[in-house]
């Protein structure tokens, strides 16, 4: 079982510590993205305001984001190039109780596959320009998938453990804990 | 980029045909699981009924399915091993028409990963009781993350070319247009 990168995340988070820990708090970060003429640059854009950065596809599958605009969220699966060998217990970001690995959210993973549903602006050739970026600068792409709501949305799921008195529930960045070599 | 498995998937659905073709479809399959002594089995169990299964995951890995549990909902991300190679334009098994493959969630994919929202029944050992299962059996797990509303649930994303009247919204069943070396 062999990846390819199909692209690559323009972002403007260059280390974990004080990226947003998911896309819902990217959103929101410095009061979301104000729009702009950026929108319809066939290039790539950063800006920290509703963590907003450009996906870039490799040019063998521009061909394949048709029809991708007409959506609202999409998937990005990403290779989360920079964690740290995976452990079968870790100390989340939000908690102070070590949990089940299966059972975070946690970027160190057996096979390093991160997700985030990202807001879709606008797709300009083989440029997707998005906002709630969770992800490091640089970070390979591997898959897009549309988000669909009767797929996808589960609103009444239980959140578990998430649910502790442990839990910080406004935490919303993280830190360098599963960094790789931190400088 | 390299992956390794950790688990394989026991699933009632032996081939693309006839299989659910999301996990909200499985749900309901057959009048939905109605529970059974086997949720308290350490060993595979599968029945079309509610499109129940058993995820196995590898020794190596059965810590990390700590507080599993207490969720309700588990990603499953898994290899589509028997899919066709990806082509950027597909027709989907719901429309009349070719989309931009990244705009759909068609199995032959640049990366074949797959992922499916399903419901956890419970955690035995090493053995991970779902229903909702959409994945053929025999499929090898490559990752699997807990489903968090407040990170994943957007029940007003909207659904673009899926809005389309070209679209047959009853269709809940794949046939075996995406199956490689079919029999």
């Amino acid at each position: 079982m062999k990846l390819v990168s199909i692209g690559t995340v323009h972002s403007p988070w260059l280390e974990p510590k004080g990226t947003p820990i998911q896309s819902y708090a990217a959103w929101q970060e410095e009061g979301g993205w104000p729009g702009g003429p950026e929108d319809d640059m066939a290039s790539p854009f950063r800006d920290r305001r509703g963590g907003r950065g450009t996906l870039e596809i490799v040019p063998e599958w521009e061909d394949a984001l048709a029809d991708v605009e007409s959506l609202s969220h999409l998937w990005v699966f990403f290779w989360l190039d920079r964690s740290t060998p995976a452990k079968a217990k870790v100390l989340p970001y939000r908690d102070t109780v070590e949990r089940g690995l299966f059972s975070t959210r946690a970027p160190s993973r057996p096979n390093p596959i991160g997700i985030s549903c990202v807001h879709i602006v606008s797709v300009r050739g083989r440029f997707v320009h998005v906002t709630g970026l969770d992800i490091l600068d640089g970070t390979p792409i591997i898959e897009l998938k549309p988000y669909v709501p009767e797929y996808d949305s589960f609103p009444n799921a239980q959140r578990g453990w998430l649910e502790s008195d442990s839990v910080r529930q406004g935490a919303m960045h993280a830190d360098n804990r599963f960094l790789k070599d931190p400088t």
